[in-house]
């Protein structure tokens, strides 16, 4: 049968800077009687990886700029995090009564530039991405592989909202150990009509898929394990692959 | 432990216009052993939907008008598949040389209104997308439980692009039985702040998922069957819900 799984890892503790994820993942599946298997992959919320990597920042140490202030009093945000997000950003996209987006220094397109005081410290601090958190997959899962014998693919999900459709999904803002992008080009259908313009973004399909399971709000599982998707026959990518090439984008 | 399985229904028969698909999905499901439960949600590949009902085109029948044509030389597409993508559309969003995207006359906004030749007949035929994917989900979630007793969630998915990052991702655009997108707003995080902004699109989520074990080409599996995902505690609405408002999106 072709089935796939997902779980949580059970009990995971608070995170704090400097804090090992992959010891605490490892540590956390023991206690839970489970162990990794060759395939599985690992979903880790960007929220963890941002607090164990120090990437935080208590609003009171915040002074804004002019700049941010007028940004501010368009949006409608508070100035000092919108001195954040400004920070740590390339470039604006979209700024609006209500709306503001930016493309985050990592190259992520999307609201606020990933920046939010949910499930930080009660609303007086900011998380800000990874500052590589391409990087950061690859360290968890050299880091596990050392811990356990078993490298599994590490995906970074974070929520993102999306033009045209309302409410956000989890995607993939790092990755390591296997092809975010799936392309499909040269394969046949079911009639043997070869398909030209399939390619998957299965990095997302999966940690949007992980997403159910570790919910928004105070379900505290920031870890998914994933067991049993097949994964294509495609070497790895970091998930800045995902991220379409600016002169090649409509909606900018 | 808190868990989801995915598991396709197995040999799944080619689809014809006039076939019930909820008579073989619960035909397939019977012979693999299987029965649905209270609680599964059953993910429909768009494909099989449109082809049962119907909604299928012979591109030798199509007559392309002189703006069809224009704008297959600016897209670089021919000419009758243009046509059947404009007689499927609202209005064009975004036309480039390479890029046709239109908001669909159920107002999907995607690449060629949803229209492809994939796992169709072998290329000489398009498929559109159902004329009601809400009303096809809900037709099917009622044949099922009058032939079963168990009334599953049903989503239509199908592949769509997104601005700003690469690769397709399964998405919702029929829903019966289960809310759509989930208003987090009021209930609050780990350490008691209380979101503000989050409504996450389960069931974008959980079309992408269930588009990891469908696959794109010769897979034969466009029926999946998603357990133990715990719904919210939020009433069912159409995958309409979706939709962004066009005065509230700055995107189009």
């Amino acid at each position: 049968m072709c089935a796939m799984t997902l779980f949580a890892v059970e009990n995971f503790p608070l995170v704090h800077p400097g804090d090992n994820l992959a010891a605490l993942v490892v540590d956390r599946l023991t206690r839970m009687g489970e162990q990794l298997e060759p395939g599985d992959i690992l979903v880790i919320a960007q929220k963890i990886v941002s607090k164990a990597e120090g990437r935080v920042i208590d609003l009171a140490t915040v002074t804004p700029t002019s700049a941010a202030q007028e940004l501010a009093t368009l949006t409608g945000k508070d100035s000092p995090t919108v001195q954040v997000i400004l920070d740590d950003s390339n470039e604006v996209i979209r700024a609006l009564p209500g709306l503001l987006i930016t493309e985050q220094r990592s190259g992520w397109i999307c609201a606020h530039a990933g920046v939010d005081r949910s499930n930080v410290d009660g609303g007086s601090a900011l998380a800000l991405l990874p500052a590589d958190a391409d990087a950061s997959a690859a360290q968890i899962r050299e880091e596990i592989a050392a811990l356990t014998g078993v490298a599994p693919g590490v995906l970074i999900n974070d929520s993102h909202g999306r033009p045209w459709r309302q409410g956000t999904v989890g995607v993939c803002i790092g990755c390591a150990g296997l092809p975010p992008v799936w392309n499909q080009r040269g394969l046949h259908d079911l009639y043997g009509y070869e398909l030209t313009g399939s390619e998957e973004c299965i990095a997302d399909e999966l940690t949007g898929a992980a997403s159910l399971i570790m919910g928004q709000s105070d379900e505290a599982r920031p870890v998914v394990v994933i067991r049993g998707y097949p994964l294509p026959p495609v070497g790895p990518a970091p998930a800045k692959s995902i991220q379409r090439p600016k002169e090649r984008d409509a909606f900018r």
